[in-house]
């Protein structure tokens, strides 16, 4: 246990401190609107961002030593795992998650991938029990590995739906041994590379049989975790199937799965589909499939998964503003999925980046509830749309309007009024509310 | 009939005609597979970028005087249905498409706008009577006035949702008095410019409420042409709700309406969506949801909808593709949603522009004939996914199988062999069925 | 006078101000290191997007009647002078700018054009004699009229040409009459639509005789102000010559006109280039080309120049750090190219945005100095490159070195070491700069 | 020599041969315009898509087995020079490039490495006394070695600095020792990833100073080969300084560089940076810069470098008309920097993918061969832009006019009357001419 001796206890010191390894926003026992910040926030390191990555890009190789790579194999699994519990409780995050390939590796054939991941997840077990931090989702890496190179479950060949098969089932048994609240589902591959060689239709039915089966699975076992979909829109493959939530809600939708999913909605992997990541909330939320968020944030101006640590308040304070809204994350929690530049390839950096991450959505929440707590855009909202809560209004929301009736009330309007929108306003006060955050009582 | 004077008729000279104003590869009368080429392609002019599209851009005035704009209003109106028919004619095509405000002016008032179109409705059909050309679809600009600033069956007003209504029970009217084959529906401000002052459940929940009393009304009138959603993910809005075919198709099912309505896509919002044209039409296809096509292309380095005229071929022959393997366009068409460049201001480019779209589609359909034909892709993805067809493969997708027994499948596999995707010769391949359009006998 | 009569007087009410039409941080008088905010900010309004656009967009007709629209014409013209100067007392700012076409209309010919302007040069002078507002910049719209439908000084009619040299000459001749501080050239539509029919040489050739005369002219009429290239990479035109700082600083360099012109730098041009705001401005800066700045912000998930007011108050610390430590705008000054948004079509709309946008600068003016007065960021960067302040490192930057001693140091060393970028850190220490901006004493 | 035992010689067998291992196109010999096939498009396979890379990307492992892998370290760089030419010989390419590290791994300190480099370049030499293969250019990595995680002569460390100092000179040695006709330097990660940390003026004088550095080196060492920059605007970093031609040429002038280097330019690249490959070319060469071509393609709805093979005709055709007006690619090359798709990781692949890139680009030459022997785009522009052939257009372009003549003629122009730009005619001009390939006399 002494990967990070170097790096001090961390320190709630405030939002003046100039101590780089303290908190200044993030205190876990601070109490917002009745919860504590932990029980709000439930911040998740991610294992492959920080115990597997080791600084390699398209254009360079390795660049992270690790000490815990000094190690083969299974002594490195190992070493892994002490090293991320010295991390959790160092950083005193209440959640992890994990690929089954980032805490141990591939043995020869499946059985022996089996028999590696018993002995590490036995040994996370017993971690676990003196540890405060609890396991918030686990997954299968299928799309790694050569087999993978045409999909897992929409691959084009059927050993490969197989064998990703046992790689899930094998997954929901864990999650179902260490107590995860959560199981994630990203098509990593599922998707195509051109569709000139692609049969889209048997790919997509072989899909929902294939989540099917897990979701059948899972309760066959007992496991009573929140079942997630990760929707990205590309990369690895040119299209991925899940690109978005619309998408995959129509997906899940077209095959009778909507009461067995909910979403994990990434901020880059709404970036690169185009849409805000409080869009992607937001259209979640409001058709109830809100499940878990991957808290990172990409370049809007770079056209790849960058992953970085999300820092921009703009972004954690309207994240945190769906959320709040949801009434929280259930199950879920904000999983960083994120890693620390090429660049910032010290092991101190790790603590920076997770420090910078937590105490961003600190403040986004602490923003956030003060937005909602005033009614500030709520109230705006209300008398936006209170047309709809009288008169024809009032008809059209409640069912009694067709078009014959709209026509004779359209036909009686003189010149119709609107107001304005008032965006500039509504942007400045978002400015206010965020540079209140030290001065607010 | 006079406005096309100087533009001979056009001719179909073949591919190696010299004359612009000839037609190089569409014939309508040529068979192509038991149908004929007009039968296939089922062109069509949009009648606001033909005739009522001055030239303007965000940083240009009108800079394309049309001789029928020289009268005024309604004689103005006039003069546009006789310059429109005088170019149908001239152009051969069996189709035409509006927006209620590009053949009548509104008047003063709801009513008065009413009979401006009773009136141009009118000579609509006198002139119909006497030409091939008949009504591929209509539909109502709910967006170019103030009053759908901010939007209109979403709108936070509810005498804008109301008007909204009424101009579209005109135009189901319409649409069955002048036997549209198909009505459309664009949403162009349902959207949003930000989620700060908006409440988009309730925005959702009205589109859907507005599109089943449309449905409602047009079976009410016994009008029995497709209805048609028009997906586009953003512009005039920063966010439309009918952001992609996918996105559309969820709305529909969620709100039960799927059975009720197809899909009108069109190829530049597709690209401004982040797909391609293809994929769009694919998606449809295989969900038994393509309706109808907007053939225009956009600029892929370019951010907006640049609804530039067909002629990039390879968009051409795979949108083809999609057409033929889903058995033609039924009700649909090929719209020309397409303007001549701003720099294309002159009369006779409406010609060129038109015959070049023309011809590239017809490229399109015989390269994508000779495709499907020789089964050149097909074979390809036959042998590709030949694994579903028998064994644990055929057992996936009967449904026999479960995570157990693929488990069971997977432990016994050893190293698990794919093919090549094969997907720089089935590049080459496209390129050399391309080529030989000329040739092939 | 009364244009804006419902308006009551703007006042500096602070940060915990909940009146939407006080400023919160801007405070003219205010004194930030040794400079007021206004000798810092000069902030400006832009005739075009407050007097002049009335909310079309591209699929929108105008929504935005103005009081002093209800005239014609000149009258509308001379009413347009009253409102602006009425709003920019209220306002109280120093500057503003203006096309000659948004002061005063164009005649029947270009005599008549220059008539106009003068009656307009004259009333703007007049009203300037007892105003504080000074003109900041003018300059020739050169591509809203259908002559300049292939460029300006690029068209590929020599006429255009002409016309375009005699409306900057114009446009010079009332820079000096009204002392403005900067004479803008944004080529419009100076650029191609496609390369198939466009001469690029001898385009770029008469761009580069066109500027040159530009200079001249103004040199020899004793205009003193500042000549300023504004850059832009698309929209109008597919690519536009002006592409960004370094293409627009390319161009300069070739011709030798370097030193007679600055770059006018506009953060929505910027992201459409694909770079962000202060990546041109500390390009501009570290090559001395820093001239002024259009202040406003784009949408960085839409592909076109939505010129929005800026509040994004990352973009306004960073952009204030370049500016001051360029020593300062100089001549130049902040100007507000940014229109309220459609939506935003009441009058009041005005007044909030420009409230929001100067109220973001102040701000980034605030944290900017901050972060300057403490060398928060200089402090990092003199350490990170410290190697280059003694032996090997300064013979390379004092132009000792060459590759042969370079071999003979590389050939000696050991594995190199490197330090960590701290990227996160550092945005971190941005995040607590900007909220401490309200407690900081 | 039986790397490639199973693919049979490479056949000339025409545009209607079915054989994927034929060219249809591409025929070294035969005459186009007075020079072969071979020596217009001096053809060149990129050692490291084709020979090193191993199909890893962002979320996928090695997939690509090469036999020649089986070897380690020096011995597998033998057999890789070994599998190379035998790849040359059977493709019949003239030319081939590298990266040092591509051919020779690194040693455990420069001096080994320069030893493996000995070793390899003598075997390459030897190998290239009996093959027609030359060596277009080589380059140095400097990007991938964890040394270069900050850059390379833009690192913020000396010793960094003074290391890719040694690794170009002993690569120019290279280059004089094989004969390579050109050196290429790709700045892979000369730029930032964030301003925050970053001394540009310090990175960009240094960069200067290395390109001077090694300008002189080269000269002294008799290296008669052209020197070129490769242009990318983001990606391994955020920024990249030699963003595009422009930028660079920029570069260039700004440290009185721009006689020593020219360009290397890339398709995918220049999509990248927002321009069409066409545009760059373009741009390079009317300003005498047009060096040698990256011969590949990008997918414009991606925002990574793709590097696929071409196969896209238009952009062959185009980029082959720009070449062709430069009088020829000089002392450049066609070079296939591209690679097979990961799921493309059979053998054969990468002669399938060659051959469709070989034969894209002969498409592409005897297209735009046949357009410029016609004078079909010339004649246009010609047409376009003859106002400048006599008269004020005259007087403009041969230094006579200045503002106030100018002015003199605009005063007495009526209304200026344009031609249309034919932007559509154009489009399907250039498809009639595609389409004409197979059947041209």
């Amino acid at each position: 246990m002494a990967y990070f001796a170097n790096v001090t206890p961390i320190q709630y010191e405030g939002a003046r401190s100039t101590n780089p390894l303290s908190f200044k926003y993030y205190n876990p026992e601070e109490k917002i609107g009745g919860k504590t910040m932990e029980e709000h926030l439930r911040f998740s390191v991610a294992y492959w961002h920080t115990f597997t990555f080791k600084g390699t890009d398209p254009f360079g190789s390795d660049n992270m030593p690790r000490p815990w790579d000094r190690y083969d194999s299974m002594d490195a699994a190992k070493a892994r795992v002490e090293a991320a519990f010295e991390l959790f409780e160092k950083l005193n995050v209440p959640y992890f998650t994990f690929h089954d390939v980032d805490v141990a590796p591939e043995g020869g054939n499946l059985r022996e991938t089996y028999q590696n991941l018993d002995v590490i997840v036995a040994m996370l077990k017993d971690y676990m029990k003196t540890s405060k931090t609890k396991l918030l989702w686990n997954t299968a890496n299928l799309f790694s590995h050569p087999r993978f190179v045409h999909g897992a479950a929409t691959a084009c060949n059927a050993d490969v739906f197989a064998y990703s098969a046992a790689k899930v089932k094998k997954g929901l048994e864990i999650a179902k041994e260490l107590g995860a609240e959560n199981y994630v589902f990203w098509g990593g591959r599922e998707g195509y590379e051109t569709l000139l060689n692609t049969d889209m239709k048997l790919e997509l039915d072989n899909l929902a049989r294939f989540m099917e089966m897990a979701a059948n699975y899972a309760k066959e076992i007992g496991f009573t975790g929140q079942l997630l979909i990760e929707p990205k829109p590309k990369e690895p493959t040119k299209h991925q199937y899940d690109t978005d939530v619309a998408t995959a809600f129509a997906f899940l939708q077209k095959y009778q799965l909507a009461d067995r999913f909910k979403f994990n909605i990434e901020a880059n992997h709404a970036t690169l589909a185009g849409h805000t990541f409080e869009h992607e909330l937001r259209f979640a939320r409001i058709n109830g499939m809100l499940g878990s968020v991957d808290a990172n944030q990409g370049d809007v101006l770079l056209g790849w998964d960058t992953d970085e640590f999300p820092t921009d308040l703009y972004t954690t304070v309207l994240a945190m503003y769906e959320i709040l809204s949801n009434g929280g994350l259930g199950a879920g929690g904000l999983n960083f999925d994120a890693k620390v530049r090429r660049s910032s390839f010290e092991l101190e950096d790790l603590f920076h980046a997770h420090i910078a991450g937590m105490d961003s959505f600190a403040i986004g929440l602490k923003v956030a509830h003060k937005l909602l707590e005033d009614q500030a855009l709520e109230q705006v909202i209300a008398k936006r749309y209170e047309s709809y809560r009288h008169g024809i209004g009032l008809d059209i929301v409640e069912g009694r309007a067709n078009f014959q009736l709209l026509e004779q009330h359209a036909l009686q309007l003189g010149e119709i009024r609107n107001q304005s929108g008032k965006q500039e306003s509504l942007k400045a006060l978002i400015n206010q509310y965020l540079l209140d955050v030290n001065t607010r009582a």
